[in-house]
């Protein structure tokens, strides 16, 4: 298989893993600078040394190119671009996506892809606008399963082809085509047609779509969100299972004076300070900064600096399993981006399924931190507890007489066995002073246990505090002690 | 007077302003890195470079010095540092709090001060122990304020000297301490004894002890907080008044091995990743970084990089009145700060009088957003309406007949009439899908429309989806419609 994805670590459904190209390796969550061969503030050498090691460029330019096509076909697009990390090539579909059209064919631009060295190549997959009508996708999905039948066809199963995964905003269409894609034996496979989404900050429907692509593609494929280049969701992206991310953004950003940071982004002349720590904004003033006459390569500089410090605050996170406390940091940036990340804990359920078992902490941030999956989880976990008749859940003190079994509480996961004291999460959990919503989350791990303890009374001790909102929450199924 | 502060730009009791010292003008909010002449991992003419205006270090380690004591007196501080910014010294108070006690008295650390050519003196306070109790606190805070009381009567109201808050955990006695320094004529006032407080992450205390000392300074006053050197916590000190930072933090941890980042500290073997922009990180990988022979002194720089690159944000956020936003961001990175930043809320009609009119917006962050100042003001301006008899608040269409005013609903505002559709906040507010917390904090609107409104009845007309809801909220005052 000339294109293999392992998992080393993970979180969520977020991994660190490595990507095999061939022969080469590259480590994964990763960013892929879009190099448009025109038009380049940062070249990919310099590239190579800020540590990126794939990049993604576009064969339908090169195609089109009098002065690329040739050198690209004789010289191979490592040499023509200097670069000798992982190149993937776009196939013209992006192209289709602004015209309308391309003068070229499915198998006409893989055989170019081919024959220019790209190490991934993409087939002409319609990337269908959200605005499309369910019949136009369905339609246009097709003609793409079709193409991707034939890239496998015609250029073997070996070959290094990515399986694009279509569908519009229809969540159904997403996870037939994650199936189909993965029935064609597809590893490498884009979600694609998502910028559209991004662009006018519909996060809830972008994490509905991936969430629904995801279902049905195998864990053993690397994911990449096409077109996915700004900082403020990668974190978003890749707890839902994106590996690799790629864009343009950080130059096309900079061309229109755009300064990007992981909680938005800035015009430049708006800017009083420079609130970065890279080296472009530690060495310059604001004022040298917007009148430099590079300002353009510098601001890319900038733009990329930040995006992929970014990645390897992700990598981190997940090593760590960090990763919701970093996504709970960036989504709330922006209000929709906030709504993305409500509609991704709806879907923890799902979530769940991957997540790790044990985790070095779990940070409180606030009420959505009561619906992570380490709170789902272990109120599952729950039912497998073996409980005697009469059972004392004791907010405070964990004392009583008369009892089967004494348990204590920890909002927001709910009731616990002293034996699970020192174990993740009630262990490793820290949270501030007790408040409503951790304690009404920990109430359903009351629910929970008597749910599946049919045997056993619930009995319930606890302060006057919280008296009216334990009785809202486990009326029917407790006790007060 | 030596020592004048002027605000420029202000966003809940956060200022951007610049502080005179003599013929030297520095921007604040600003960090004064600590430089201590026996170790410097960074020297003064970098911080310079990297453009730092101001430094601290210990004029009771110069005064002890056979090496540098000679030497400061004949050729002055600036000349021993080789820094021509603003230097301010410390008394010896900190060994006082560490050794307890010093071989200098009050009078001659401040002519030593003077004759080194220090910019900014320090008087030998008592720096009280959080955990002394409250006869302690009261008699060290009584020798405090004679020796700042004796530093006035020496060196004449024109020198340039600063006057520590002193006064333990307990707030009334850090509010009389604020007074009296006032009452003393002292324009630049450091909040002392605060460091074991952040060392156990006691946010809660801190924002008490912080306010506390705020409600009696003169809102003209240059705030230090001294000792505070964590990024992490500059934004939410800055929201309560602070000007300036000092801490040797960047270097300590440097020595360490500790890396410093906005949302907390790794340990530096702890990382697989390097998850910062800045020019250390992008330029080393970690293994680079984890084994140079130079790591102290890259740490150091690293930990600096993200500390002035914290200051330019907070400038930035108080420029654009986005400071909340910015508190938000980093009080959740550690559910303790998360209790300093709740304790700030809880504290917001203070913050709401020095809080600015209009801002560029208003982004919704989740529950803590409902307690910011702008929601409270808000509904305090909803008493100035004129309304008539019968009044229809309507959460969806806005009409209706038979009704003398028809009111909209934006929640966590509240109604709003339609004329104040564009205005600040409820045009410029941004909010995701609404949530409970939001819509009961803007039925919190209806009521205090209700209670200002003797005169009118106030109806509701909402989804099923809120009607439980609003009824909890608003029962007593208002009519479903």
């Amino acid at each position: 298989m000339a294109l293999a994805f392992e998992s080393l670590y993970s979180d969520i459904a977020g991994r660190c893993g490595k990507l095999t190209v061939g022969k080469k390796i590259i480590k994964t969550p990763a960013l892929l600078p879009v190099i448009n061969p025109h038009l380049q503030l940062v070249s990919p050498k310099e590239l190579r040394k800020m540590g990126v090691e794939a990049l993604i460029t576009n064969a339908y330019i090169f195609s089109q190119s009098k002065q690329y096509r040739d050198r690209a076909l004789t010289d191979g697009l490592h040499k023509v671009l200097d670069f000798d990390g992982v190149i993937m090539t776009d196939s013209g579909s992006f192209q289709l996506s602004v015209y309308g059209q391309v003068s070229i064919t499915n198998t006409e631009t893989l055989a170019f892809q081919r024959d220019i060295g790209s190490d991934i190549w993409v087939p002409l997959d319609i990337p269908t606008s959200p605005a499309a009508d369910r019949e136009t996708v369905e339609r246009e999905l097709g003609i793409t399963m079709e193409r991707l039948a034939e890239a496998k066809s015609v250029f073997g199963p070996g070959a290094p082809i990515a399986g694009p995964v279509q569908g519009g905003i229809f969540p159904d269409l997403r996870e037939r085509a994650g199936k189909e894609v993965t029935d064609l034996g597809f590893t490498f496979c884009p979600v694609g047609a998502v910028v559209p989404l991004m662009e006018s900050y519909r996060y809830r429907d972008l994490v509905t779509v991936v969430m629904a692509a995801k279902r049905t593609l195998s864990p053993a494929s690397c994911v990449h969100l096409f077109g996915a280049g700004h900082p403020s969701m990668f974190a978003l992206a890749t707890a839902m299972g994106c590996d690799l991310f790629d864009s343009a953004a950080y130059a096309l950003y900079a061309k229109e004076g755009r300064y990007m940071t992981t909680h938005g982004s800035y015009k430049i002349h708006e800017l009083t300070e420079l609130p970065c720590a890279c080296g472009v904004c530690r060495n310059h003033t604001t004022e040298e900064l917007q009148k430099a006459p590079d300002r353009e390569r510098l601001l890319a500089l900038h733009n990329l600096h930040v995006t992929l410090a970014e990645i390897a605050r992700i990598r981190q996170a997940i090593v760590d399993g960090s990763l919701w406390e970093l996504v709970d940091e960036r989504c709330r940036g922006h209000p929709q981006l906030l709504a993305g990340y409500r509609q991704l804990l709806i879907d923890r359920p799902a979530l769940e399924k991957t997540d790790r078992v044990s985790k070095r902490r779990f940070f409180y941030r606030g009420g959505e931190s009561c619906a992570r999956t380490e709170v789902l989880r272990y109120q599952q976990m729950l039912a497998r507890l073996r409980l005697g008749k009469h059972v004392l859940v004791d907010f405070d003190g964990g004392s009583g007489e008369g009892f089967d079994d004494i348990l204590l509480f920890k909002p927001p996961f709910g009731p616990f066995p002293r034996e699970l004291k020192e174990t993740f999460p009630v262990g490793q959990s820290e949270i501030p002073e007790w408040d409503d919503a951790m304690v009404r989350e920990g109430c359903k791990g009351i629910v929970s246990l008597s749910d599946s303890h049919p045997g056993s009374t619930i009995f319930v001790r606890c302060s006057d505090r919280w008296k009216a909102l334990v009785m809202q929450e486990i009326g029917r199924c407790g006790v007060f002690a």
